[in-house]
Formats: C-alpha cells, structure tokens, sequence
C-alpha cells in the first residue's frame, strides 16, 4: 500500500438543518477526509492544529482508525478552530454563521519526518500557502497531488491558490467553484480551463447530482446515491476527497481507469456521510455496509448495450 | 417491431435563447417524439391536429421519416398550436411567452384502426382528457402506456390527471414536477408517492443532471451527457420520450432491465436535440452519429468494480 499524507482542518463544528441542531461536535476537513480514507488498507497521516481545548476522545477516535497524528499540534492555551452553519429547507445551500480561526491563523504544517516520502498527497481544504508549504516539506516527488479547495480562497487568496493549483495532479471543487475559476459556466469548458491551469484531471462536485471526473477529452460520471433524506450534507465533499484518496493510496494506481473507481467509492462513502449530523454514520459504519452500497451503485449505473 | 401510437401536439414554436432566436418554426410534443423515436426500427402513427396553415413540407418530413401521419387533422380554416418561448442565460428556466392553443381547444383525437392494436402507446403532453381518449379508443390491451405531462395540467386539471396517471405504466415527468404532484421534496419519496397513484414506473427528468427511473425499490440513473454548449432545451424531454418508447418498441421487451437501456437511448437523442435550435439537429442527425455517442455515454457511466 502507498502512504497518504492528509492535511486539513481539525475542528469544532456547530450544525443546523431543517432536521435539527448540535452543539460543538468534532468536524474539519481532515477529519472527514481521515476517516473516510480509513475504509481502506492505508497508512495514513493527519497534518493540521488544534487548541488543548480539543477532547482527547476525538483524537483517540482518530488514532483507533489507525490515523497517525503526529502531525497534528496541540496548541497550548489556544482555541480550536470553530465554523458554525446554518442549512436552508434545501440542503444545497447554507449560512456561515461564526468562523473562529482561532489557532490555525498561525499554523505552520510540519509533515511527519515517515510521510515526506508519502505517495499521495491529498490537500483538504485550507489556505493556500498551508498547502504549498506541505508540499514544499515532500522529500520525494508524490505519485499523486490532489487538491481540495472553495470559493473562499478564490475570493480573498486568488494568486496563492493558483500557485498551489499548477503544483497538483488532481483538483477537486464544486460546480459553483469550477464556473468561478474558470470564468465558464459549461462544465465542460470550465474543466478544459482549469486543465490549463495546470491540474490533469479535474473533479466537479455537484452535490446531489453527482460528480465529473475530466482528463483531456475523457470524462467519468459518478451520481450521487438518491436517497430517501439527507441530514446533513456538512463534510460530504470530505468524505468524498476521503475515498477518492484512499482508494487511490490502497490500489497503487494513478490512472485515470482506476480514478472512475475512486470517484465510485468516494460518492459511495460520502452517501453514508449525509445521513447523520457531523461524523456520526462514518463512526458506526462498517464495511459490509459499504460493500452492499457499492452494488447499490453499480445496479444505478451499470448496463449492457452492445456497441 | 410493435407499433408505437404516439400522441401530442405539432405546432409552431418560437424560440428565443440566449444564442439567438426563430421566427415560427416546427415544434410540438408529438414532433419530437415522432422524429427522435424514427431512430429505431418502429412502425409509428402520429395522432393530433393542425390548421391548414401547417406547411406541407412540415408533414412530408414526418412521412419521409416513415410516421402515419393519416391521424393528424387537418381543420379547414383553423389555425395550428402556437407556443413561444425565452430562456434564462442559465437555460434551465424560461418565461411562456404566448400560447395560441387554436385548433388544439377543440381537438377530438381519433386513433386510426390500424393503430388500435398499437403495443406500445406514448400519450405526449397534452389534457389529460384527450390522453384519456385515446386510451378509450385501442381496441387491444397495450403492453406499455408511457405518459409524459407538466405542471401547467397540475395547475388546471388535477383531477383529470390523477385519472389518466393511474392507467399508465409509466409516467415521465421532470424534477419540480414530480415535487409538486407528490408534495414530497426528496426524489426517492416522491417516485413511491407516485407509484401509489399508479405507474409501476416512475421516470424523473433533471434536465442536465439526467433522469432516474424507478421501480419499486430498483432505480437506475441515466447522466446527461456533459456538452460543451447546450442551445435550445426546447423538446429535448420529447425527444428523450421519443427514444425511450421507440427503443422499448423496436425491442418489443417491457422489462426493468431493457427500460434502463432504453432511458440510455432517450438521453443519447436528446443530447443532440439540444444543439441546435428545434427540431434542426434532429433532423440531420445520421445513425453512426448515435452509436458513436452511445459509446461515449458507456465511457461515461461503466466502471469495472468486482464484489
């Protein structure tokens, strides 16, 4: 198996949906990202920062998944970065409601000493210059970069986010974000832009429609399950960019047949991921669960239409 | 091949697009239908009505394309069904600009004999009193009666509605539309609200996103293909319809797993229709354009996951 060096946030999440409400529970995206990577045979590490606020159970949570923390500094005396959102009726759209910084407006990465070697890289969402700088620690070139941002960097960190975007092999935005970087609103020629923006393969996620997966002139489509009710629909891209990665790290293999399958597995965890508030269904969930999903998803998609 | 009775209007239309606009132009459900269900080895029938403004030309194409058109009405000194159109930049929502029902307000649709024992029947959008004839009218049981309607009918004939869903196998209807007709948000919910109303199949139309086909706890999803530019929607779900009861007429199999590939079938030809401006796309499109597209829609959605 390959090493995957995950960097991210590690966080405190308050929640509300038309469904219900919680108080600070355990979120971030590296938190999301690490857990969902964990349905695969990987070694994985976490790079981010937390407060010594931040409960030791939700590290242990962490470290039982087989998730090395090493890389995850405990600030002492500071405050966990919070984000508090509010869901419309909808659930495609929501309010940010409070974002506490807290310790990660200081954060400098340091990559464990084990995964400067890593072989895939996978970028959560987070500043720019935080993901350059994990990057810039790697002692080997990865087999795989994949990048995971949004239209907050876009708006107030455009040039660094660029820097980062020629760096990596993957990119993985929302459809809102692709038509705001690109300047398109075709998806198609939105993934042909940010192609030349230096990523080979460029991911959409478009929530419950599913996600395109673009390399060139070939293009993959993953639906999202349909399901009865999403809960929460907080960390679903995480979850997503989780099972992408893992999956990857798992196979060894970077091409772009084997990336169809990752971007299966990832919409097939992240349709567990909604189904509660926060982490709570990707902590219960186990991997009969998911095997009997996946036919789910092939039953959904697959046909049989000689050519 | 089964026979494929197929009702609706033929009209006029005028369209306005952010790429352009026509003067009055071929339109109308059954036109649609008729000519993206020409596609397959079918022996087809027509049933609606004109006035004798209706060019000729426009009723040779039907009848180079092999559809009986001895069941559209020609009313002397009536005038044909006018609708006009202007689409949003986004193309997913567009404003009526007038509707001139004409010959349509008074329209008695009368099947001719040798469509009577048609296997396959396809009521296009239409009152649901005149799809409700037709039925009336088949002296034989069809194998498969697809029902394709809108919210306008919900709006204004409810009841009506409520009656011709329930002698359908299967109804087509898009996204909003199934919401509203079941009052329930979630897709899932409202396909099995609608199955209590009676079709045993339940196809919803997401435009763009792709249409999902449910039956009972089975469902399966057919994407839209991703297009660099889409530039008229206008009749692209006929068109889906035309394909999806021509397909499963040419096959004579009404069974789930060849519904499925006929929704493949449907959103192949609809791609295309959305091209160009009406029926003009259509109109040009040869079969190896098709098989060739059919085998993008399989690069598209087949992966190659064992469990």
């Amino acid at each position: 198996m390959n090493k995957l060096l995950i960097v991210g946030t590690v966080a405190f999440d308050a929640i509300e949906t038309p469904f219900g409400k919680t108080d600070k529970i355990l979120g971030g995206a590296a938190t999301y990202i690490g857990i969902s990577a964990s349905f695969f045979d990987v070694q994985s590490a976490i790079v981010s920062v937390v407060g010594d606020d931040f409960p030791q159970e939700y590290l242990d949570l962490l470290t039982d998944r087989k998730i090395d923390i090493s890389g995850i500094e405990v600030v002492k005396g500071g405050k966990t970065f919070f984000w508090s959102g509010l869901y419309h009726n909808d659930l495609n759209s929501r309010d940010t409601l409070v974002t506490e910084l807290n310790v990660l407006a200081d954060f400098q990465p340091k990559v464990p000493q084990d995964y400067k070697n890593a072989e895939i890289v996978m970028l959560g969402n987070l500043h720019p210059l935080v993901q350059s700088s994990v990057l810039d620690q790697m002692e080997t070139k990865p087999k795989l970069v994949v990048l995971d941002t949004m239209n907050f960097w876009m708006d107030c960190a455009l040039p660094e986010l660029l820097d980062i975007i020629k760096r990596v092999d993957v990119i993985t935005i929302n459809d809102e974000e692709a038509r705001q970087l690109s300047g398109e609103y075709s998806l198609v020629k939105a993934a042909a832009k940010i192609h030349q923006m230096g990523p080979k393969y460029v991911v959409i996620k478009k929530g419950e429609h599913g996600a395109l997966l673009f390399h060139g002139e070939e293009v993959f489509f993953a639906p999202a399950l349909p399901l009865e009710e999403v809960f929460d629909p907080t960390g679903a891209g995480d979850t997503f960019a989780g099972g992408f990665s893992g999956f990857i790290a798992q196979s060894e293999n970077v091409s772009f047949d084997n990336m169809k399958k990752a971007i299966i597995y990832g919409s097939n965890l992240a349709s567990f991921s909604v189904e509660k508030f926060g982490t709570e269904r990707m902590i219960d969930l186990d991997k009969h669960e998911v095997v009997s999903r996946l036919k789910q998803f092939k039953s959904l998609t697959q046909f049989d239409i000689e050519l």
